[in-house]
C-alpha cells in the first residue's frame, strides 16, 4: 500500500483524490491546504486526516506526496519531501525559476527520490498512443512535428499577470509533448508573439497569439502555435510526419452527432474544459505514478523533463521579446 | 436518500453497482446473487449486506431494487417487487413472453409503482443528443430513420441457443431506439434474415444478418440493419432524415489517431465492447432512476416501452419466418 | 474511327457530344432532334451533318447510335438499329415496358449488335472502385448492402407524373447498382413508399419516400432507401458489409473548406445537381462504350441489365402498392 | 476575341492550351518552343500557326502572351511583350532575380500593359472560396494562418540544382497563397530548414524539409511548412484562424472510398499529381485572365504579386542559411 498525503485540495487536487479512490494500492493518509475547509472538504470525501503541511512532509507513515499547491510553494516542499525520503509527485511548472529547479534536481538526483513532473498530456490515451507508435517505427524517423494548442478563451487577467506568461503558463505543455515525440533535444528556438485577443493581456506584457519553431541538430523540425481563444471549443491537436507518413491526434468532440442540413454537414464543438478532456489523462498520469513507484521503478516524466521544459519556455519569452532565436 | 437492493451481482450488476456509488442520494443497502461467491464479493465491494433475493424484495428497508439476474427470474421478482411497493429498475428484456410482461403491467400499473425498463441506450450521450434535437425540431418532421447496429463477433453458440433470437435479443434495443426516435407507433413491420456468419446459428435455428422494415400509420419509414459481425469493431449507428435534413450519430472510435501513410488514410477501429461504448449510457440510465424516483416521477422508458419493444421484436421473428409482413 | 450518330441533343446529348468531342477514335458524323433548333445548335456545335432520324439509322456511315430521346421513342429507334446492324448507346430505362425489352432484346442478341444500357452510375470513379476493390476480395463475401440516394429536391409535378413513379425513375439506378456489386440475382423484394414530401406527388398516386429490401437465394440482402429532398444536396451513398469489413462510398462535398465556429465543425453542402455529381461518370461510361466497340468486345452493363432492373423496379412498385412481399 | 500567341509547348503550355480550347471568346493563333518537335505538336492540336518567338512577340494579331517558357527566358519575352502592348499572362517565377522584377515591373506600370503572374493556387475553387469566406467576414479579423505543402517526391535532383532551392522552387507557391489570405505585407520573416528527405538535395546546397514564420505589423503570424515527401501523396492544406473561429481547405482524396477492417477506417491517399490536384485551378486562372483583359480590366495577380512572392523567398532563403530572422 502507498500511503499518500495531498498537499493542495484544490481544483487538481480533487481530480488526483478522485483517481487515487479508485487505485487499490494506493491510500490517502493525509490531507492539507492553506484554506482551511478546502482541507476539511478534502478530509471529508476521502476520510484522510487533517495534518499541517510540514507534518505530513515529514510524517513516518507517508510514502509519497501529491503537490497540488501553488508554483511558488513547490521549491520548499520538494526540498523538505526530498529529505523525508518521500516520493514527489508534482503539478507542473515545477518551479519558475530555471536554477530553482536545478537546485531541488540536483538534491533529488543525491538522495534517488522518485519524482514524477505531471505533465499530464502525455497519458492522454490518444497521445499516448500516438507516441508508441511513433516509437514502433510506423512512419520511420520523425522529420516535422506540428502541435495546435488553443485554449476555448483567455484566462481572468490577475491569472495573466501572474502567470509567468503564455510560454511558460500554456504552451509548457507542448513543450514538453515536443520533447516527448521528438525524442531529440532542441538545439534552436525561435518564438513570435503578439496580443491580438485580448488587449488587456498585451498591456500586461503577456501576448496571447504565439508560434515556437524549434530544432534539433539533426536538422527535425517542430512548429508550435498557441492562441488564448478558440470559438470552436479547446483545440488540441499533433501531427507528426516521418519518412514513411503523418500520425496525427485530432481533437475530441462533444458528441458524435452530425447534422446535415442546408447549411452543410455540422459536427459538435470540442470539448470545452480542460479537465473533461483530459479526464483520461490525469487518472493515467497518476496510476503510471504509483505503479512506478509500486514497482521501485523510476517514474517518468522525470524532474529533468521538467527543467527541459521550462528552459524551453524561458527561451521562447525570450526570443519573443528580442525577435531574435536562441541557441540552447 | 434512495436504498436500494441490488439483484444479481454479474456484469452488469457490477456496473450498476459502480454508477450507485457515485450517486450521492442513492444506497446500496443489500444484495443477493445466485451464485454465493458473486454476492459475497459484492457485498465486500459495496459494503452492503448480503441477503437472500426474496429478503430483499420484501424487505422494509430498501426502496428500490435494481435487477439484473437472468431474464428467467424476472416475473416472480418483479411480482414481489410490486406487491412490496418497490421501485423497480429492470434489465432488458422484461420478460420473454409478451403475454407476462402485460401481466406485470397491469400490476405495475394498478400498484403505482415506479418501473423503469433498461434501455440504456436512450442515455447514450450521443443518442439522446440526437434525440433531443430532433425533439426541438432542427430537421423538422421524421420522415425515415436508418439504424445499424454490428456486434463485433457472434456470442457463444449455447447463448444464442437461449437468446430468444436476434430480433429479441440483439435487434430489441434497436426496436426501442427506433421507437424512441420516431414519437409514433409503427403499424407495418416487414423482416429479413439469415445466417452468412456462423452457420451453426442458422443451424440453431436463428439468423446473424437481418433487416426490418417499419412504417408508421402516416407513412414514417424506420429501417433497421443487424449482424453478429462487424470486423472493425461495435457498429452503433443512427440516420434519421426529416424535412430539413438529416441528423446522424456516427461510430465512437479507439483513439482520435489517424495515420497518412502510402496506403492513405487510416483512423482506429471503433470501440468493441459494449460495456466501454455504452460506459456512459449505464451510467446515465441509472442516474435518471434515481432522480426520477427521488422526485417523485415516473422513470422512462416505462414497462410498457419495455412491452412495445417485445411485440415488435416477436413480429419481426414471425415476419423472417413467414416471409410475409406483419400488421402490428 | 466510330463514326456516331446522335439522337437527342438535349441535356443529355449535349453531355454526351462533349465527352465524343475528346475521344480520338470517334467522331460524331450526323445528329437529330425531334425541336429542329436543339438539333441545329448541335450541328453548329460538333460541326456534324443535321440528319433526319431514320436517315441516321439507316446511313452506311454511321457505326453507332447514341440515343438521348424521350424514352418513348427507344423502342422503334432500337428496331431499327439492330435491324441496321449499328452499335447502340441507349439512356435508360430502356423502354417502360418489361415485355418491349424482352422482345427486343431476343432481336439484338440474335442479331449480335453491341448494346449498351446507359447505367452511368457503375462508371463513377467512386462506385467503380468500390466495385473493383469488393471484386478484388477486399472485403470477403457481400453480406448486405445499403445504398442511400435522396434527391436535393422533387422534379416538377407534370414530370413525376409521366415518369412511371419513383421506383422506375429514380430507384431504377439503384437497382441496377444493387445487381452491379452483389453480384448474384435477387429472389425477393419488399418495398414501403409514402409521400412525406409533397402531397401532390402522393396524389398523382406516386410516393417520394421509399425504401426495399431485398435478398438472394443465398441469403445476402440490399437495403435501399430514396427520397425526392435532401435538403443538403444530392445525397448518393453506398455501404457494402462483408465478412471480412465494409466498404463504403461517401458524398461528394462543394468544396473541401471546414469552418470551425461556436456551432462547431461545418463542411460544405454535397453537390446538388446530377449532371455535376456525375460528371465523370457520364464520360466515363461513353468511353467504355466506344472503348467495347472499337475492341469489337461486348460493353457493359448489357440490355439483360437493362431489363433486370426494369423487373425490379415493376416488382417494387407492385409491392409498395399491394403491402405484400414479390418472389422474382 | 482575345487573340493568344503561345510561348512554350511543354507540360504547362499543353494545360493552358486545353483551357484555351474552351474559352469561347478567345483563340490561340500562333505558338512557338525551343523544340520544333513540340511546337509542332502544339500547332497540331490547336490547329494555331507556328511561328517564331520573336514573330509572335511583335505580331499584330496577337492580343496576349501566354508564357510557359523555361524562367530564365521570361525577362526578355515580358520585356519584348511589354514594348509591342501585348497583355501578359506568366508562369511562376516571373524571374529568379528580384531585380530583374522590379526592373519589368516599372516597364508594365509605366505601359499600362495587362500582367498575370500564374499563381494558379489563388483560384483552385476550395481555396478561393475559402478566401471569399474570410473575406465576408465569416471569422472576423485573422490571426493565424497555418499552410501545409508537401510534394509526394522529389524532382530529379538536376532540377532540383537550378531551381533556386525550395524557398524559390516550391515555397513560393504558399508565400502567396499567405499574402492572399492574409491581406497585409509581412514585416518579419524566419526560416529553419534541412535535408532530411535525401542527402544528395543537401548535397547540392538545397533543403528539403523546411518552415517558415511570418509575421506582421499588427501582429498576425504565418506557419508555413514544406517537404518534398509525403508518402500519402500530395498535401496541399490550409487553416485559417480567426477572432470568431477556423476556416480550413482540406485535402482532395484520390477517391470517397472508405473501407473499415480491423486494422480500422482506411480513406484513399490524396491527389499525388499537383496537374490533376489543381486542375481546376489552371482552368480558372486562365479564365479570370481572358474575362479580365476582355473587360479591360488589370488582372491580379499582379506582377507586385510576384515581386513580392519573389522578395519572401530571396528572405527565407537568407534566413534559413543565416539563422536570423529577415525584417522586410
Amino acid at each position: 500500500m502507498i500511503r499518500i498525503g495531498l498537499l493542495g485540495c484544490g481544483r487538481i487536487g480533487q481530480v488526483h483524490a478522485r483517481t487515487l479512490k479508485g487505485i487499490n494500492i494506493a491510500r490517502i493518509v493525509a490531507v492539507a491546504d492553506a484554506i482551511p475547509k478546502a482541507a476539511q472538504a478534502m478530509a471529508d470525501a476521502t476520510g484522510a486526516e487533517l495534518r499541517e503541511t510540514d507534518a505530513i512532509l515529514s510524517a513516518d507513515d507517508i510514502d509519497a506526496v501529491v503537490i497540488g499547491t501553488p508554483t511558488i510553494t513547490h521549491f520548499a516542499q520538494i526540498e523538505a519531501a526530498t529529505q523525508a525520503s518521500k516520493a514527489i509527485f508534482c503539478e507542473k511548472p515545477v518551479d519558475m525559476s530555471v536554477d530553482n529547479i536545478r537546485t531541488l534536481m540536483a538534491g533529488i538526483e543525491a538522495a534517488g527520490v522518485p519524482f514524477f513532473t505531471a505533465f499530464n498530456r502525455r497519458f492522454d490515451p490518444n497521445f499516448a498512443a500516438l507516441q508508441a507508435r511513433l516509437g514502433a517505427g510506423e512512419i520511420g524517423a520523425v522529420e516535422l512535428i506540428q502541435i495546435t494548442s488553443r485554449d476555448p478563451s483567455p484566462p481572468p487577467i490577475d491569472y495573466i499577470k501572474t502567470s509567468g506568461g503564455l510560454f511558460r503558463d500554456m504552451m509548457i505543455h507542448d513543450f514538453d509533448m515536443a520533447r516527448f515525440l521528438m525524442g531529440e533535444e532542441f538545439t534552436t528556438l525561435h518564438a513570435v508573439g503578439s496580443s491580438l485577443v485580448d488587449p488587456e493581456i498585451g498591456e500586461a506584457g503577456d501576448v496571447d497569439t504565439a508560434a515556437v519553431t524549434l530544432t534539433t541538430a539533426s536538422g527535425r523540425i517542430c512548429l508550435i502555435s498557441n492562441s488564448r481563444r478558440a470559438a470552436y471549443g479547446y483545440d488540441q491537436r499533433i501531427e507528426v510526419h516521418g519518412e514513411r507518413g503523418m500520425l496525427r491526434a485530432e481533437n475530441i468532440l462533444e458528441t458524435s452527432v452530425e447534422s446535415a442540413t442546408a447549411e452543410g454537414f455540422k459536427r459538435s464543438p470540442t470539448l470545452h474544459f480542460f479537465l473533461e478532456r483530459y479526464e483520461a489523462a490525469y487518472a493515467a498520469e497518476m496510476k503510471a505514478f504509483i505503479a512506478a513507484i509500486a514497482a521501485g521503478e523510476t517514474p517518468t516524466p522525470s524532474i529533468r523533463d521538467g527543467l527541459q521544459a521550462q528552459i524551453l519556455a524561458d527561451a521562447a519569452t525570450q526570443s519573443c521579446q528580442t525577435g531574435q532565436p536562441v541557441a540552447l
